[in-house]
C-alpha cells in the first residue's frame, strides 16, 4: 500500500522545507467538497490542530466522483506537491496527484461538521476524539505527561511504579473498591459466617490504591528523590464536574528535604508543565482560547510568570474574616478552607497562585510533620485562580514517637503500618512531597470545565463504558 | 538544617569538575569503619551504585566517637572536600569538615552488610531497595520507562491512558480482577437470586484491564500513532517465575500500517531501550555482569547490534521439524510454539532476535488479520535469546465482515464489541499493534530470573504486602 511520509503537523510547523515537494499524506476527512472541476477535502491525521488542503483536480485522479463523494470521517491516503499559500489562512495545500480511498464513511456517522454538545459526546467516548475539541485537549493531555517526566528525569528523580492493587488503607480515608476473585453468587464463608478471604486470589481482603504516597516514601527513603505518576481510585459517590472514580496522580517524595524544598518543586514542577504546553501546543491553546476559555493564555502566561505567594492558614484565616466578603461557609479557624475562600485568596488577595501552609492538625493526615506549636502540621496546598487547590502535601512526620502519637489522636490502629513505621526506626531522614492530580491540571490547562472531558473513558457512579 | 547541594551520580561522573571544592551530601551508610584517629564511611544517596568514601578524621569533628559509633543504614548529612584519588578503585572521596547524624539505624536492622538471599529479600520489600542489586534494578527501570517515553515522543506518538477499570472481557481470554463496592458478607441480589448489580459503584459489572489494546486502536483510528503504558492485571492463579497478577504493559497501536511497520517499530523501541539503558546505567550495568549474570552485556550489545531475522511460523515449524534436537513438546502445524522451540530458533538457529509470524488463526485473537491463504493471521511474536518471547503484536482486521467472521469462529458474542465494530464502520485504516511487557524487558536488561525482583511490591497469588 502507498506509505505516508510525512505529518501534518511537519508541514504546518515547516512549510518552507516542503514548498513544491511531493509528499504522501494519510488521515480523516474533516469536510469534502465538491465544485465540479476541483474537490477540496480538509484532512485532519492526528498530529496538528488545523487540517490540511488537499485539492483534488477532476483531470488529475480517475473515478474522481467516487473519490470525493463520501462522507465526513473517510480514511483517505493522498500524494502530492506541496503548494505554498501566503494569502491563505493555512500555509500550505497539497496539489493531489493519486488519491486512494481508504475507509469510507457512511451517512449515519454521528460527527458531522456541525457542533455537538460535551454531553453527547460522552455517549460516543470511541469517537469523540475525532472532534477539535478533544483533539486539542488529547494532545495537551498527551505533553503534559512528558513534560512531567522530563522535568523530573533532569532532575534525577526515580521513577517508582508504586502497586495499583493494595492491602493497605492509607489515610483511613477515603472510600476504596475492593479488588476480588470470589463469586459474587456464592462468596465463601467461614465456620463464624465471615467472608473467606482466604480464598481469595491474594489469600487477604484487598483494593485499589487511593495514593501512592506510602509507598514512595519507603522508595524515597533510599534513593532520596522519586515521584510516581500512575493511576488511582476514589469510591465516591460524588457527582461533580471535579471528581472521577479513576484517575492519575503525579506524587513526588524527597529525603533530606522540608515543606519550603516540596514547595518549591511544586512551584518548579507547574511552571515547568505550562511552559511546555504553551511551547509545544499553541494550534491547541489557540483554540481552546478561542472556543473554551477566553481568558486561558492569559491566565496560563500569568502563572508562569509570578512568583508564588506563601501564607500560613493562621494568617490565611485572618486575612478571610477581615475581608468584606459574604462567604456561604463561615470562615474559623480550625475548619477547612472552602473552594469560594480559596479562590478569593488566589484571585483577590494575592492575584497569583498562593500557598497556605500550616494547617490545623485536627483536619489533615496522620503522617503530616507535627509543629511545635503543637496544634498545626506542616502542610501545604497550593491554590490557583480560577482553580482553587490543585496540589496537596506536607513534610512527613519522621519522628517515631510524634508518629505514635498522630496514630493514637486519630484513632487508628497501629499495626497497620508496622512496616511504614519502620521506616522512621532504620536510617530516618527528613522528608516531604506532594500529589498532583492529572486530570487536575489537565482541566486548568484547557479551560475544560468537567472532569469527563479530560479523561478517555472517564470512570464515574454508574458510569464505565467498555 | 544544612542541605545537600550534590548528588553522588555527580560527582563520581565528573570528578575533575568537583576536585578541591567544598559541597554537601545527604545519603544513607553502607559500612562505617571506625580506626581510631579516622572514620571511613561509605555513603549512598541512591543516585549512584558505587558508594562514596567519607573520611572523618577525629580531630576535626566534635562528638567523633557518638558520630562514627552508628550502625549501617545510618542517615547522614556530611560537609567536606573532594579529594581526587586517581590511584584508588573510586575517583575520589569527601575529607569530611561537618557530619551531621540525621538518623540512626539501630543494630535489628535486617540489612547487615552480608550476603541475603532474593527470597529473604522479597520479605521485607519496603527495605530492600536498600541492596546493592535492588537499587540498581530500580535503577534501570527508571531509565527504562524514560526510555520508552522519549522514543515514542521523539516519533510524535500520542501516550493516551486506557481505563483501568473495564467493562468489557478484551479477549475472552485471561481470568480478570473483579471490581466492586457491593459488601461481600451480604451480597444485594435480584428478585430472580442474580447479584443485583444495579446496587454496585457502575451499575454493571466490571473488571481490572487485561489489555488496553481496543481503546488504544479507538485512539490510533484518528491520532493515527500512539501507545499506551499503563498496569494491567491477569488473575492467574499461576506460580511461576515470569508471571505477576500486576504488570506494566506498553501497547503502541499505529494506523495507515501493516504488520512490517509494526516488526520495524519494535525492533527499533527495543534497540533504543538497550542502547538508553547501557549509556545510562553504566555502573548498575557492569554490578549486574558481574554478580548476576556474566553474559548480560554482551547479550545486550549483541541484539543492539543485530537485524533482526523475519521468518513465518510455517517455516519455523518446519526449521523446527527439520532439527536434529529432541524436544520435550511436540512440533505440529497449528500448534504453538513453546519456549524450547523459541530459544531454539533464536539461540541456535538465527542466532539473533527473530521475528516469527503469519500464525494460524486457530490458536491467536479474533481482532488479528486475515491472510489471503485462509487459514493464518498476520500475527508476530519477537524472540529473543536468553529468554523467548518478548513482543506479541499483530496488524489487526480492519474490514467489518471478516471481523464478524472471527467472532462467530471463535464463539464470542458480537454485541459485546458493537463499539469496537464502529470503528470499522465509520473510516477504518489498516492498524497494527503490539504488547511489550515492561517487566519482561526489565528482567531481559538486568539478567534477573524472577519478576518479584522487578517489581517494586510484587503481587502474586497469595501475596499482596502493603
Amino acid at each position: 500500500m502507498l506509505k505516508y511520509n510525512v505529518e501534518i503537523k511537519q508541514l504546518m510547523l515547516q512549510p518552507a522545507d516542503f514548498a513544491d515537494k511531493e509528499v504522501v499524506v494519510s488521515g480523516w476527512a474533516k469536510t469534502i467538497r465538491d465544485q465540479k472541476a476541483f474537490a477540496f477535502i480538509s484532512l485532519q491525521d492526528g498530529s496538528y490542530q488545523e487540517p490540511l488542503q488537499l485539492v483534488v483536480n477532476r483531470d488529475n485522479v480517475s473515478n474522481y466522483d467516487e473519490l470525493v463523494h463520501q462522507g465526513t470521517g473517510t480514511a483517505y491516503t493522498a500524494k502530492g506537491k506541496i503548494v505554498l499559500t501566503p494569502a491563505a489562512k493555512q500555509p500550505l495545500e497539497m496539489q493531489v496527484t493519486e488519491l486512494i480511498l481508504v475507509g469510507d464513511c457512511p451517512a449515519d456517522f454521528p460527527l458531522q461538521p456541525k457542533r455537538h454538545t460535551v454531553e453527547y459526546l460522552r455517549t460516543i467516548p470511541h469517537l469523540r476524539m475525532r472532534t477539535n475539541l478533544l483533539q486539542a485537549i488529547f494532545r495537551i493531555r498527551s505533553e503534559a505527561a512528558y513534560a512531567i517526566h522530563e522535568f523530573f528525569h533532569n532532575r534525577e528523580f526515580l521513577y517508582v511504579h508504586t502497586p495499583v492493587i493494595t492491602s493497605n488503607d492509607a489515610e483511613g480515608a477515603g472510600e476504596m473498591f475492593q479488588v476480588t476473585t470470589l463469586d459474587l453468587n456464592n462468596v465463601p464463608k467461614t465456620a463464624a459466617g465471615e467472608v473467606d478471604y482466604s480464598q481469595d486470589f491474594f489469600a487477604k481482603k484487598t483494593f485499589l490504591t487511593v495514593t501512592g504516597q506510602l509507598h514512595a516514601e519507603a522508595f524515597a527513603q533510599c534513593f532520596k528523590n522519586v515521584y510516581t505518576f500512575g493511576p488511582t481510585f476514589r469510591a465516591e459517590n460524588s457527582n461533580t464536574t471535579r471528581h472521577a472514580a479513576e484517575f492519575w496522580m503525579i506524587e513526588p517524595e524527597i529525603s533530606f528535604a522540608d515543606i519550603n524544598d516540596a514547595m518549591n518543586l511544586a512551584e518548579a514542577m507547574l511552571k515547568h508543565i505550562i511552559k511546555q504546553v504553551l511551547t509545544r501546543c499553541p494550534s491547541e491553546i489557540a483554540m481552546l482560547n478561542k472556543f473554551v476559555d477566553k481568558e486561558l493564555i492569559e491566565r496560563l502566561n500569568h502563572v508562569l510568570n509570578s512568583d508564588f505567594a506563601r501564607v500560613t492558614y493562621t494568617e490565611a484565616i485572618d486575612l478571610l474574616q477581615k475581608s468584606k466578603r459574604k462567604f456561604k461557609y463561615p470562615v474559623t479557624w480550625g475548619s477547612d478552607i472552602q473552594t469560594e475562600h480559596e479562590r478569593y485568596l488566589a484571585e483577590e488577595v494575592f492575584k497569583s497562585p498562593v500557598f497556605v501552609t500550616d494547617y490545623p492538625a485536627a483536619i489533615k493526615a496522620f503522617y503530616m510533620r507535627q509543629n511545635e506549636d503543637g496544634k498545626t502540621v506542616a502542610a501545604f496546598d497550593c491554590l490557583v485562580p480560577g482553580v482553587g487547590e490543585i496540589v496537596g502535601g506536607s513534610q512527613r512526620e519522621e519522628r517515631m514517637e510524634k508518629l505514635l502519637q498522630a496514630y493514637a489522636q486519630k484513632g487508628l490502629n497501629v499495626e497497620e503500618y508496622a512496616w511504614y513505621n519502620e521506616l522512621r526506626r532504620y536510617g530516618s531522614a527528613p522528608h516531604a512531597g506532594y500529589g498532583l492530580g492529572f486530570e487536575r491540571i489537565l482541566m486548568y490547562l484547557t479551560g475544560v470545565a468537567n472532569i469527563r472531558d479530560v479523561e478517555l473513558f472517564p470512570r464515574t457512579a454508574g458510569n464505565a463504558m467498555y
